[in-house]
């Protein structure tokens, strides 16, 4: 890519040589010939030998630089990576190893890697990979351009979407955690749903989502998890939503569009966070909380000025006492003085 | 299965058409023919298509509806399921892609499926199913009836009851995590030992179980756990105890019979947790803690009454600082008089 | 092994006879002929059948009992442990199922176990072993003396030095967690570095160790790694430090040599833990904090003196308000004599 197709590509103003060959993207401090980077602030000192910068637009570029001046250049970047850097393709196969039902319907042009399974009825669409060692249940269907890296296994029933990414390990459609305590030990609670993934979703390295109880459980349309995040049976997951590692949800929560999660969060079942709200890590949701929009912190959660505010009033305990402890030696003195 | 039928299993006493076929279990909001539901209290509303209800004995149904009247409807749904939803049978078979060690003992009617290994000496029980890519190391023992679901391994020496369900990525009898530290690095302390899983236990997808360092780790009869759940070298876990998503349990820490772990709590090392205990999810019990029977939460752990007026109390210092401040100038004001 | 030889191997001074064969390591308690056990305090009753004991050097041996005193009991365990106890090995094979790209080297005398994959110009070293449903991607480095558990996955372009052991379902390399906000999606951030493991990393089950965005995420010499621990993009870790189960640490944090950090601990991104630090078990590191040496605790992490004081000040505001109470009473009598 040439660097005039670039700015046209991020709708960027180049100042520059419009011609220069790019084929990487790099880090400012490492990045050399054929490579682009990027800035964030205008103000931050550019010492870099990449062949292209994309800066902010107010930055002052030297004379030899060739910049490319963007609103966003950090997702000016992404965007540029996204042609650069695309997903490793594999070439059509199915490898000799895989173990396929007669009656799987796996488009032409899949990717089947060995030691793969993909039981009966399921379908595998068009352009979509599936790794070594990944395994497909029976009934199960998979959208087209799907990565399913190595050791994945989907359980029957569960559907994903186009452009899904499932990383290393990750566990879909497992049974959900509900039992009924009857006399003498723990009846499982049927645990007879689904998983559905919509589009565009990715999921962390063994990260699992369990299937619903009875009904399913759904992660929305360019969502984004984490690596070790648990998802429990009948959780909603809307469309964009972004949780980092190792968060853990339980039973029939509800996260609606666009919401941000921290890491090792922790939902009771039954909460719901509305649309829009950025929960910190760590952080702890009671079973059946409403989380409104805001900003979040703490267990369980409060607004985060609130959870600031405390934390200062709990810092400052120790001169409390202290004061208290003068006003009684004052009040004792005034007693005494009677 | 008759209505009737069901009454009987149930302990239940029927309301209407003894002889409606029954073929599945669901949820009152989307049940149709043939299915069964339950009803949790006497005073929700009920709106169902479902063939059949369980419902409260205090329940008065709609003339139309044929209900069975039970002590707990959630539990005899659960009971019900069990029968009209046992595990996926898989007819009895060894993939031929298998590894079984000539010295190893299959039941002849054990599911053996694709990529799986059973190593020297290692056994499996009647009706056990090894799930594609499950992996039993050598000297292992699996008892009857259990499913090891796909890419589930077993590590040396380790043993497992009848009945035992191991959800995928689980990692029984991994090393422990012992050092110590020497001159100039850690040496390892001898990671030996075995674990012993009892019948009719669950264990849920990628939770690892760590082998004793010298003797044994633990899981009692009937105990289920979440996904994604830490259990260390020699830790024992006693009878029908439950636990969540992402709870750790350190080395060496007891947890007796009947108690209920929330998810994402920690324990530090040689706890022990007493039986019937409960315990709140994110919580922290330090190492060597004793933890009674009751309820506990927080981090260190303190009785949930505690802990929610300690709570109360840190919520309310912004006042107990603004009266400390009007004390103060109460006693200014008194001073300035003399 | 002759209890004279042990002697030897640890530095201690061995009482009693010295040509006792020993052949395993075992608890004091559990102990019996050809055994050896240790004894970490002196003033510890010692009801042993071991047929030696390894004892601190002040310690007081009944007179039938062949003991060495050393310095550090639980150490010259360990050591005597590795030497008598040492990695399974496994003899020199290529499984018939293995899949090795033909420009792969893989040297004479490892171990590649069955459905094992091995990618283009990746390398094993010398005794390495792969076992059963271990994937390497493509141009991956594996040292010599290496042991990678069942389904362990490394992504292509990461390396490993010598005597690494990755446990069952270790993930090494899968993309990191970046996206980049745009105007209706997220766009992926690229995740195009890699990882680099140095000799004599312990990494256990299920962890996973992201690639590093642009740059390397990077695991020091002799590091150990406790089960479920979440390592981001990018972040670096120094040399022997021990990091127990279930932490997380996101993105660019670096934390330095001989660090100890517990279980469960987060770590926002580009924190620095200096060399030495000790972080306590589910504490909470913010975004860009520098951890000084010392020990530290809690959420947000404080040194451990000051959390406890601040603990036992929480704990004290029952009396606090008690008192104020009392405080505004004697001033409203006062108030009142006027």
């Amino acid at each position: 890519m040439k660097t005039g197709e670039i700015a046209e590509l991020v709708h960027g103003q180049l100042v520059g040589n419009d011609s220069i060959e790019i084929c990487r993207v790099a880090a400012t401090g490492n990045a050399s010939n054929g490579e682009i980077s990027f800035l964030e602030r205008a103000d931050a000192d550019l010492k870099t030998s990449a062949a292209c910068v994309l800066v902010p637009e107010n930055f002052k570029p030297a004379d030899s630089l060739t910049v490319i001046k963007v609103k966003n250049p950090k997702l000016a970047f992404a965007l540029i990576a996204e042609v650069l850097h695309p997903p490793k393709q594999r070439d059509p196969e199915i490898h000799p190893t895989a173990v396929i039902s007669e009656s799987a319907d796996v488009a032409l042009n899949a990717f089947i890697g060995a030691f793969t399974c993909v039981g009966d009825n399921s379908s595998v669409g068009e352009g979509t990979q599936l790794r070594a060692g990944a395994k497909i249940g029976d009934n199960v269907s998979i959208g087209r351009n799907c990565i399913l890296h190595p050791n994945v296994f989907v359980e029957d029933g569960c559907t994903l979407g186009d452009n899904v990414i499932l990383h290393a390990g990750v566990v879909i459609g497992s049974d959900g955690f509900g039992f009924v305590r009857g006399e003498d030990r723990y009846v499982k609670f049927p645990q007879i749903g689904i998983v559905v993934i919509e589009d565009n979703v990715e999921i962390g390295a063994n990260t699992c989502v369990d299937r619903g109880a009875l009904g399913e459980t759904r992660i929305g349309e360019g969502t984004k998890i984490d690596n070790l995040v648990q998802i429990a049976h009948n959780v909603q997951i809307g469309k964009r939503v972004v949780i980092a590692a190792q968060t853990g949800i339980s039973g029939s929560t509800v996260i609606e569009d666009d919401c941000v999660i921290g890491g090792q969060v922790g939902f009771g079942d039954h909460a719901r966070v509305q649309s829009g709200a950025i929960i910190g890590s760590q952080a702890g949701v009671l079973p059946g909380k409403i989380v409104r929009p805001g900003v979040w912190w703490g267990t369980p959660i409060q607004p985060l000025d609130e959870y600031k505010r405390q934390n200062a009033h709990v810092k400052g305990l120790a001169r409390l006492k202290e004061e208290v402890k003068k006003l009684s030696e004052q009040l004792d003195a005034l007693n005494g003085e009677k």
